[in-house]
């Protein structure tokens, strides 16, 4: 179908999508599992493209510059938090870039499709050397992981978990074994799924002020008892994507490591199967909708 | 009754006790509800007296001295915790100072008593100029709530607030509207209260990484709502009275700026009493034993 994006403002970058990746919340918001949502709804978060076009107030971006766009499109800039450049936490409420209501009162449309636009402040630039098909994922995913670790200070001599995928080592979690063994072990457990787990045998893995961060939502409480938290000083915390100059940082650092997403590149009416399949675990590890395939 | 201390080895302290707080902690005990206890049980972990006797290694203490013991009669002292001066998380179990296996393998008994004998090491030295009475209850009251003021940096420009206890000022948190107006307010909020609280409402009183932190142990899990923990990247965490050196740090801190406990000092055969009065509220705001009415 066609929507309208606004006109392009003083501040405004017009941006031709190149690729959108396809993540988890996509899901949950089109299929009405964060509540209800205003129709039409087009998903998507992790864009990347071209820019086409800039406002004349515009410094940060020029015309065929790559650019990306994450989870925010705005937010208030004037609060504590905002100031501080944690506009995720924006104590007004940050807009969405898609199914937010935008300053102007209409309701924000994502990156499953051909353009966008955005205010500068909230474009971020792909570097060189940063292929944008495997950038796409770092938008949410990427930031949504490395915000956490940056902040609860991972670093040399310290021990990070993954709970949803693993790096140089790999642990069944089904095993209760894995929990009696790895007891007290970690400085940073960062639990990357959104279903119900049993916080307590999480938190026992923590070492001496360990944090285990919840980066996904479950849709019912988790029960915590107290006694957890006393063993090792031990935190339960949660953490919201990362904010636009921390994105940036991410950016600039996986560019100058070579780090990108590991993708499955999928046409436009490969979306729905997609869906299905991220559902079912199967892609390894971000399916990106090539938007060319859109017009 | 008479209960026997172990004879004074070669670095322990004789204590004749001069007074031992009442804690809320002594009332789970003694009513079982912790868990099976053995009996004998002798309660009191707020214990201040005086030195009567040192074993032949002792260097820490001397006969005379005005001296202390909290919640801890021992640790292992050889694990990372306790290396880091934070024997309050020993990874092998520290000892309680009673109702726990010693290293002799005999239950400790605690400070409803007229001596003890405690390791050298765990003995604290109250500074002249801190009564002896109002500072009993610093050795476990006092500490478990510095403790995580320092560790979750309470200092200028920070928010704290107390919940079971107000300062400069005070709200009902009966009421629903006090939630609404202190809404990401608090940098620290410290829940002294060990019955079971809507952890949800407390994290919303949070600013950005702000922590609510338990130092009560509610007997049943306490669901948490994941999103309540995203916004502000806040923490849920929890903290245990505190190690030896920082309680150390604590009392010197009290004796230099005049800090003492506001007691009420009873005598020995009144600590039924004081038990259903501190269920009742009804103390401001500590019950101390005079020991010298046990005799």
């Amino acid at each position: 179908m066609t929507i309208d994006r606004r006109e392009v403002g003083p501040h405004d970058v017009l941006i031709e999508i190149a690729y959108c990746g396809i993540c988890h919340s996509d899901i949950h918001f089109a299929r009405g599992e964060f509540g209800g949502i205003p129709t039409p709804l087009v998903p998507g978060h992790e864009i990347v493209g071209t820019v086409t076009q800039v406002g004349p107030e515009v410094t940060k971006h020029a015309v065929g510059d790559r650019v990306g766009v994450g989870c925010m499109a705005d937010s208030c800039r004037e609060c504590a938090n905002c100031q501080q450049g944690e506009e995720q936490y924006c104590l007004n409420g940050h807009t969405l870039v898609f199914g937010s209501a935008g300053r102007d009162g209409r309701i924000t449309q994502g990156g499953y499709s051909t353009h966008i636009v955005v205010t500068e402040d909230f474009v971020l630039q792909i570097p060189d050397g940063l292929p944008l098909d495997a950038a796409a994922p770092l938008l949410c995913a990427g930031i949504t992981t490395h915000s956490p670790l940056r902040h609860w200070g991972a670093g040399p001599g310290k021990k990070v978990a993954v709970v949803g995928l693993g790096a140089d080592q790999y642990y069944a979690t089904g095993d209760p074994a894995t929990f009696e063994s790895l007891a007290g072990s970690f400085d940073i457990v960062l639990n990357t799924i959104s279903a119900k787990i049993d916080v307590d045998v999480y938190l026992s893995l923590l070492a001496l002020d360990g944090a285990l961060i919840n980066l996904g939502a479950p849709s019912e409480p988790l029960p915590v008892n107290v006694p957890s938290l006393f063993a090792n000083r031990r935190s339960y915390a949660g953490s919201l994507f990362g904010g636009i100059r921390e994105t940036q940082e991410m950016l600039n650092f996986c560019a100058e490591h070579g780090i990108g997403a590991e993708i499955e590149l999928i046409p436009a009416e490969k979306i729905n199967e997609a869906f299905d399949r991220v559902l079912a675990s199967d892609v390894r590890y971000r399916f990106v909708v090539d938007a060319s395939t859109l017009a």
